[in-house]
């Protein structure tokens, strides 16, 4: 079944997401938008999430890049649909974006669409795209001041997820004083520790996604 | 000499990037402007250099950030002029922000002012400040691949900084393709790799700044 898209979707930011979640809840697809700073390790999280979930559960992704369909590549090559939107130079993707391209996926067979944003800690932030949940992932080598640095970001986001635990032993980052920070910017928001490129933690990022599926 | 500064130069962005620039000029202050994601170590990086160089020349510091004074507080700890600039939520610097505090400083007496970028590695690519000189900062765990995915950064920069070599040993980065992907795009770029961490080829990095002073 292809979505019907009417062109007065495409005229507003707020419209679209309007329009785009009442389409995910109408066919029960859980939406998770991953946003991060260039780097902070969203595609070898999602590739590493997508191996753990894709025997039981039916996923596609959409992929959002300034440049380039790298990522996307990596993503198909699982055997998941990935339509790639290149910004050409846009700092983040916006719900109308994300409109345009819906017709694409057959969304009553999808169970859970991942939208990775572009590597942007700042603009994504803004942007509503109709997701079910907002999920920033932070890397340890970033460093834990990153937290009360960019709040806009930490404030409206679900889930923060801290990758690249693997690299503790070599970097300056503070778990304890991350979880803090992030507490007092957004007392609801939930926190992970992990390494994608480990697996350690991974059990917990998986638990939280089967937990919200519809 | 405090600088004067005519109001309608910050009504346009690109007037306020020419008379920043006359201002730098006619005082032979050479203006860096750093630019790197979250996290890439530009702070740690501006410190090391200033360790370096302060003894010899005069150096006062912009510091750009969404929120905090943290940044500003560890260069002023090295007893530089810092000036602090916070966007409240805004991806980049622009020229007009500059022209604004320029009369804090006084500009006849600075060698070298460093200005800190939002870290963010799309918006403040567009945005001339009226510097001598745009660097860019990436570091070894964002990982090669995002010199294609940000191509626009990466064409625009004299500079390219490999910042974290202490992490090669950790994470995957190929400096060789690295170079390589930014010759591609920008073939009169230069490009130094470095710890300012463990100060593993510091020495290129102040050696190009000597040799840019005015």
């Amino acid at each position: 079944m292809k979505i019907q898209l009417q062109e007065d979707v495409l005229k507003d930011q707020n419209e679209a997401a309007t329009f785009n979640r009442a389409i995910f809840k109408q066919h029960k697809t859980l939406v998770i938008n991953m946003m991060s700073s260039p780097g902070a390790g969203k595609t070898t999280l999602l590739e590493e999430t997508i191996k753990a979930l894709k025997d039981e559960y039916q996923i596609a992704v959409i992929e959002g890049d300034l440049a380039t369909e790298r990522d996307a590549e990596r993503i198909r090559s699982l055997g998941i649909q990935t339509v790639q939107i290149n910004t050409v130079g846009g700092c983040h993707l916006d719900a109308r974006m994300i409109a345009k391209i819906l017709p694409e996926f057959d969304l009553p067979s999808i169970d859970i669409l991942f939208i990775e944003n572009i590597g942007n800690l700042v603009c994504p932030s803004s942007y509503d795209l109709g997701q079910d949940y907002k999920v920033v992932v932070l890397s340890t080598p970033e460093g834990n001041d990153k937290i009360p640095k960019y709040p806009v970001m930490f404030k409206r986001t679900h889930l923060t997820i801290i990758n690249k635990v693997d690299l503790l032993p070599y970097v300056s980052f503070d778990i304890d004083e991350a979880e803090m920070n992030l507490r007092e910017i957004n007392p609801q928001a939930q926190f992970i520790t992990l390494s994608a490129k480990t697996g350690e933690g991974m059990e917990g990022w998986i638990h939280w996604i089967k937990e919200r599926l519809r």
